[in-house]
């Protein structure tokens, strides 16, 4: 049998392993142990990384890894160039300025927020070369697949000397970068605020790393989830009635995601209110795939909440879900256990429910986020933002979605965008035709950047009312829902009376009236909380809200 | 703002932490350390688990904690009962037992291939209450939102005193389902094969883990994904080379998952052969999210593999896999690192292509392998055989499948079934109705247990060609282009010859001559191993099959 594969080459099959080998064989002079000298980062970086590495840099929209990233834009260009980056967020200018400086070359990533206007004339001038833009889990998804990094750079709260990482509440994305490396003959080097010499728990189990490096000071951490219900409007109230009582109570809502966003906050600080006096506690929103939300606080006191499940941690709420452990998932020594993986796949395959809001809406139903001269990504959105397809178990409100009874026929996900008619600077929401498009011209993406696809979304919200998209029978009565709901928009402006009230008789759409809905009730009155200040008495003083949300 | 919540009633918010303490405090007779002797294992039990409890039971496809699972079913009925069992795979006798037993009442899960039979009878004599069916990820999801587990018993290789775990190659579902219960002031329950200083890496930390078991023996593994080359037909290795040509080859598939079966085996066998004549090598078939399948060998051996990415482990395969560590996922000791929720995760958003078998397709390209009296469950299939609605990042053959120039237009995964057109006993495999509708009438399933719908499906395959049904325009083409393929069953004789001439020349169906392929040439002679012999010697005799495949 020898014959079948005599023509074929022998070759060595742990290239991987020797390269590493050989890369931690240079690193003798810097370090005996697995601990990197702060003030030597940049000298290992250039000794272990190695020009076209594919390297993960931990970044995503909260947790930045920015010592590292710092460390990585100071190397030698004539060292270390041509790196392909996979970054979640771009978030730190130095993100971008590795590829000024000729260090990187090729980014692949899943969300660029702050840097996405530089992002998007970076590359029109040709100083990177774009990879592809994902969701959050299908970068992860392809470190796994043909996106393998040869290096991990990522931030942990703490090591011990053997290298075990310790988190605290904000492991996020941490473990699926660092398995990606480690279990690949890549090479991990995490950053860590301190070294201590028993951790409070192992998030990452020591094997898995291969530097530690305590960084000059503790890694970035952005308050992303707290919105402070000074700002929320009466209008913004008025949605969040017309959600509780037109969609959360009428479908029988029991777990769901809410987005970043004054009106999902708003919905959250109704529940110990008006959801309270329409009787609908333990019947609907017990179960969240959430970050720590601030303003979830008044529902979890009151009752309202059996768990949460956490994308990452929350700045200021770490002593409050310590303190909340039957509610969050925590570990031995009470902090918060975060994972960004688990709980984008727990959100997309779990729950009733995603909402999001945006800032365009076709007249399909399409909407982006991406507006002109800007490279935004997508986040986790469209992963949650979608009727997984591959979903077999039903809940009563997947049920509730289905409209006819075909044998064959199944539930859906429940998504719902939200939106005021106009933005700010009396911009509609409702357009004929997405800036989306023209991003997609102007960069010579393969695809036009939709962050919901409009068959994906079963309500649209507005001010004016509720449109009821999963119920419509045909393109025609999708968009004539969409114009009854779209105010004095063009495309609002398109609808006409008559054809509405048949759309409110059918149940196509909904007038906060016909959900039994005083306009003159919605009033900030309702909130549960007011301000910062409110939540931090609800928490019985457990939460302590930084600095920039503080009025006292 | 005291007054605030002043109606708030005083709660404890570790509930769950106390439940945990007070089991802890009841084993101080039988353990004072986390190892629980062997033989007090039933005692454990009963005093670690309440009645009511939501029980996590490791066993999926192929490791089993046989040891835990049969200590279960030796409680006390009086002491032990109305559990809610979640498994993954209902596979051993002992988890219906339990039902039988009544020491369980409920279940949630994802598959029950080897006890479809008895657990469609159980429940029609209402011997057990069924939750829902789901994939492996939603069950996993779910264990995150609303089935959080109280106790989980898994399964590993080794542990050290810290209760550190070394799960080996089969590391699969364990760290998901651990993550769940340690989280939440679960009881976490690992039986080892062995006790050991120092274990070769830590996959799963000691401070998730609250107790150890040493088996009787070691736990149950099934080498599910071996197929021996020898039961391969000439018709299969006739569908292989259509695939390669018309499929893989046409759209440039780089990244993809093959199931368990034959005909993908027949794939796996002929890249080096008949895909070598074609040139195809380092074109497609690169990336890989399978088990380490031993039809895969030649085709590694060959420099097809860049990487492989595992659900879990297969019998046999460890010191192939150890030695190929430039294509597999290993940890620092050189053995595999599999993760079940992480490769479901790449192959359902991160490969271009899935192939699937089937046993019954209906005239919309729906199908099913549920057959009337079994209740069988869907495993993965449903999730990577879809179109993912939240994918974002494109793909050369993801792009192909675009069949007009909207700008909204998208690209799609492949999802490819393949069937020959009548399974052994003559039952034809084209129906007018699914079996799956009587099952979901005799059992009251809320929706039809479709494994993978016809929307979702873009190529069908059989013997007598391939179905391009991506291309199809309406329902009636879509209907035209199964019947063209599908031989002489009574869906296949609705054909018309003239009809068929004409889906050719448009492209919606394709013969093997149209393919460049003559069915003389289809022989097993083209297989780059003919049996399991073949393979053994291939990888230079590192793999090590289980008994029942060895013939010599």
């Amino acid at each position: 049998m020898g014959s079948i594969h005599a023509g074929v080459q022998k070759r060595s099959w742990k290239t991987r392993l020797e390269a590493k080998e050989k890369r931690i064989a240079q690193m003798k002079d810097i370090t005996r142990d697995n601990i990197i000298p702060t003030n030597r980062i940049v000298e290992a970086l250039e000794n272990l990384i190695t020009p076209g590495d594919r390297v993960v840099l931990e970044g995503n929209n909260q947790k930045q890894a920015a010592f590292l990233s710092e460390a990585l834009s100071q190397t030698n260009p004539k060292k270390l160039y041509d790196l392909h980056m996979i970054i979640s967020s771009i978030s730190r200018p130095e993100h971008l300025d590795l590829f000024e400086l000729g260090i990187a070359k090729k980014i692949d990533f899943s969300y660029a927020g702050p840097q996405s206007l530089r992002m998007a004339q970076m590359l029109e001038d040709g100083k990177l070369t774009m990879g592809e833009i994902h969701t959050y889990v299908e970068l992860y998804g392809r470190l796994f697949i043909d996106l393998i990094p040869s290096i991990a750079l990522v931030a942990a709260d703490k090591a011990d000397s053997a290298g075990n990482l310790y988190t605290g509440a904000n492991t996020e994305e941490t473990p699926t970068l660092v398995e990606a490396a480690a279990f690949r003959d890549g090479i991990v080097i995490a950053q860590v605020n301190e070294l201590t010499d028993e951790l409070p728990r192992v998030d990452i189990p020591g094997s898995w790393i291969d530097y530690v490096v305590v960084a000059d000071k503790p890694y970035q951490l952005e308050p992303l989830f707290t919105r402070d219900p000074r700002h929320i409007t009466d209008i913004q109230v008025l949605q969040a009635m017309m959600m509780i009582r037109g969609i959360y109570e009428r479908h029988e809502v029991q777990s769901l995601n809410h987005g970043i966003g004054y009106n999902t906050a708003a919905i959250e600080l109704l529940l110990p209110t008006y959801g309270e006096s329409l009787g609908l506690k333990g019947k609907i929103c017990k179960h969240w795939a959430l970050n720590p939300h601030p303003t979830l606080i008044p529902a979890i006191e009151s009752g309202w909440v059996e768990s949460v499940h956490c994308f990452g941690g929350e700045v200021g709420m770490e002593k409050y879900v310590e303190s909340r452990r039957d509610v969050f998932f925590t570990g031995r020594d009470g902090s918060l256990r975060s994972n960004r993986t688990l709980c984008q796949l727990a959100g997309q395959y779990a729950v009733d429910l995603f909402v999001g809001s945006t800032l365009q809406i076709d007249r399909m139903g399409n909407s982006s986020t991406v507006t002109s001269g800007r490279l935004a990504g997508f986040g986790g959105a469209p992963n949650m933002g979608h009727d997984p397809g591959g979903r077999r178990h039903s809940t009563p409100a997947w049920l509730n979605m289905m409209t006819h009874d075909d044998p064959l026929a199944r539930g859906r996900k429940l998504v719902v965008q939200v939106a005021e008619t106009f933005q700010t600077g009396n911009k509609p929401v409702f357009v004929e035709s997405l800036d989306a498009l023209d991003v997609k011209n102007d960069t010579g993406l393969a695809t036009t950047p939709i962050m919901i696809y409009g068959e994906d979304v079963t309500h649209v919200v507005t001010e004016e009312g509720i449109a009821y998209l999963y119920k419509a029978t045909s393109i025609e009565e999708r968009k004539r829902a969409i114009e009854a709901i779209a105010g004095v928009t063009p495309i609002g402006l398109k609808h006409d009376v008559k054809r509405s009230d048949k759309l409110r008789k059918e149940g196509l759409i909904a007038l906060p009236e016909d959900l039994g809905i005083r306009r003159t009730d919605a009033k900030r009155s309702l909130l549960a909380a007011k301000n910062v200040a409110d939540l931090v008495d609800w928490s019985e003083g457990l939460y302590e809200p930084p600095m920039k949300f503080r009025s006292w």
